[in-house]
């Protein structure tokens, strides 16, 4: 409780070095952006670092990840270029406890794709609509201080039908001008981790700027951190009757089970 | 609505020929007694063909999953042997809409870790426990005709942690002799398809010639068929504004976008 | 499956005999053109008669529920006539398995808030609205054959915060020209009762006119059909060690227990 | 955050006075117990007090409802003895932002009923049976700290159906040596109210003094605890079109509409 959130921002961090319209709202990468409205909204209560696709590893190292209490995931134009072993990485991660708050074209990432089973497709637009996010989950901490609704002046249309779970708890539902809504703040927990998915944000807008934004985004943070207190994978495990709290794992040794896990990529790693 | 559900059963049927209990149990292959209980309870109402791992394919081509409604899954020491391709291709058509029925050890097959996005892992043990499968959701479907507790008089034990997604609606609930439950009937639904699991059966118990668990199996088939008219991949797809209809695919186009599917499996396919 | 749905169509009836306007667009009252809408998409599959505020017991006696297979609920200006003893009795049913399908200003009845446990109350605006329902749930059979978005040219507008719980199910979301969202498609199970509310429709709009209104109705009315055998008030009851299925009803007779149902309306009647 | 939390534990306070083997289980009353379990959990972070039926008004004034952030309820042999008035105030306050934590026989109350729009009925029998409640949302902050399962050696069984709108949140399932299982904890929001049910704990046996079961109960007082800035009733209200922020109430002036709640006690007090 006293420990500060250990936050890690993942960024693409390529629009900005790229399009001059990026670059001028974001001159120092959304990441930072983005790492600096968690950083107004939770001051001490965070530890916040930043890491980009460029990076070695995508600056995600098994020591990253393990020193991670919630990671943030913006990505656009490259999701394809996202290393599968990383992405194996943060999923193993996400599912031993680790928070994930995902943003905005972030729904459409590998790791995103992986974690709910979904395509993660929806409909868009980029055409300065009016975008009001609308709460519509009042007692959710996430939405602890956030006007409702939010208003965001000018931003890129995500439309339904989103290819998602149906979430666990719907806390926003956004419209737009042009008359599509969207369900914009969901949380989901998969394995012991949780997760939450925010919608507005864009590279070609100045959405990370907005201060209800910003603090929607910290809320996120903040309620994704696992109460576990220690990372842990869940593991298939023999209990004997009787014995409910010691499990063997057998999953391994037995001969005649090949575990899905042995040769894909969903299972433990060795 | 008078067409019959067009059902394909797949089995693992490895144990059937190896292990002298099992053939004992399932002489013609549990495949073939899943089928016989879903004609039991159904009959005009379905046509049933079977498949299974050894078969080109595992016998789930392009053309059969294309003419199948519902898919239901039995697989236990070879989940490893399933081939990534057909599993891909398992996964597109679920998203499309096709129904799927995960029986049992399937819960740890790599086409349900990867609808679920978690590891699906639980506890278990193998000492002719008593089951006990109550009905938490008495207005399902699922539930028509169902008596409550149905009672399996010996059966492998499954308890939680079971690492799923918290289910869309939780049907079932079991308890066993040892003291453990399960979230044993459980639907969800991803992208255009309706998913039912269902604990119970075993290749080491008559598990699957018992009326209720025979009636559970049919009434989950009936459920997962689809409503919609025809199989459609979930795609994004860009929308004019006041055009509420027809959207224009330019994830491909896109110059500045390498969306995660196109490197990935989780994508459209040409 | 063959015996066709009994619905009762229950309509305040008192707007078309006072307002002009009403009166222009539903000459027959609005339970008339409800039930067209209903018998139009349902046809043979469903039986239907109407009831209203000023027959005796509201035209919902005790026969007349007992008859109903699903009942369809508008009420707007006169909540507060309708007699408790009736509301008494529709909850019972309810919850001993009747459908319930609950239309735009029926939010504010005192069924629904006594079926929900919270308010009901929302945000209004009747000022032309445009209204667009859009599906986030494409697998329900309550969105079956509904166009994407579904579009109302005007519209009374209903939005968030909507004071219900989370419900079941959410189907439908609708935006508003003003730029307001709303849950306007949504499912509960109570009891051995299945629920239904859909919010577009008003009496100073043609809205039961819309085709794709009425469909959505149709459907509505058929998913909420029970699959129980008959109906069943769930009760309190005890069952001795080993004996599963048939318990003893000690709550009335039990010296030191005075259930809140001695007292209130929500316990057992005689 | 820095404030504790208030804390009313209320008790029915009659078995203790009447029966020999409760008041040598529970010699100062079963809320004192309760409310002894909490502050050995929460220490400064929480002030509590206790209030039971036969005081005045139940001990539940306006006054106190006013200042308690979270009201723990048991009751079992007077449900009926509860003053409608009270039922009426508590509801309102839960609705408004008061968490309720709703324990074991509390189930079958006046409030809780109201709150779900159910029965609450379920299947007992006092026979010794053991149980075990099993975490199946590790995650959730109610299961901090709980060892999975918990081991309560002696107990009254619950078992389903219970008769309870599919919770937002299972967070555990009980299995009792019988055989039968039960949703033993679950969570809801209703209003701009957090409930959380709990289900072991009994009268005859000494549940609330075990070690787990304190833990779990404070738990759920730190969870219900509201986010919002102040108590606010949900209200209808009419807003303007581009008017988001201030609405304004035309229930009681409008000459055309009776809302339920100007009869019943489900609506807006004066």
């Amino acid at each position: 409780m006293t420990q500060p959130i250990r936050v890690t921002v993942w960024g693409e961090y390529r629009h900005e070095l790229r399009d001059e319209n990026v670059a001028r709202i974001y001159p120092d990468g959304m990441h930072t952006t983005i790492a600096d409205g968690i950083r107004e909204n939770l001051g001490d209560r965070a530890t916040i670092r930043t890491a980009t696709l460029d990076e070695p590893e995508h600056g995600l190292t098994e020591e990253v990840l393990a020193e991670t209490d919630v990671l943030t995931w913006w990505g656009h134009m490259a999701h394809g270029e996202v290393s599968d072993d990383v992405v194996e990485r943060v999923h193993r991660h996400v599912l031993s406890g680790m928070g994930l708050v995902v943003l905005h074209s972030g729904h459409w990432s590998k790791i995103f794709q992986k974690l709910m089973g979904t395509t993660c497709t929806l409909r868009w637009r980029s055409e300065q609509d009016r975008e009001l996010v609308w709460t519509v989950n009042p007692t959710h901490p996430i939405a602890r201080g956030i006007p409702h609704p939010i208003d965001i002046p000018a931003q890129e249309m995500y439309g339904e039908f989103f290819d998602i779970p149906a979430p666990d708890e719907l806390v926003f539902v956004s419209s737009f001008s042009g008359g599509e809504v969207f369900r914009s703040g969901c949380t989901f927990r998969r394995g012991h981790g949780k997760i939450f998915f925010f919608s507005p944000g864009d590279q070609d807008y100045p959405v990370y700027h907005h201060p209800d934004v910003r603090r929607v985004i910290a809320n996120g943070v903040e309620w994704s951190v696992s109460d576990l207190p220690e990372r842990a994978y869940p593991t298939l495990l023999r209990y004997d009757t009787d014995e409910f709290f010691h499990g063997v794992d057998y999953s391994q040794a037995a001969p005649d089970i090949t575990p899905a896990s042995m040769t894909t990529t969903a299972g433990v790693t060795a």
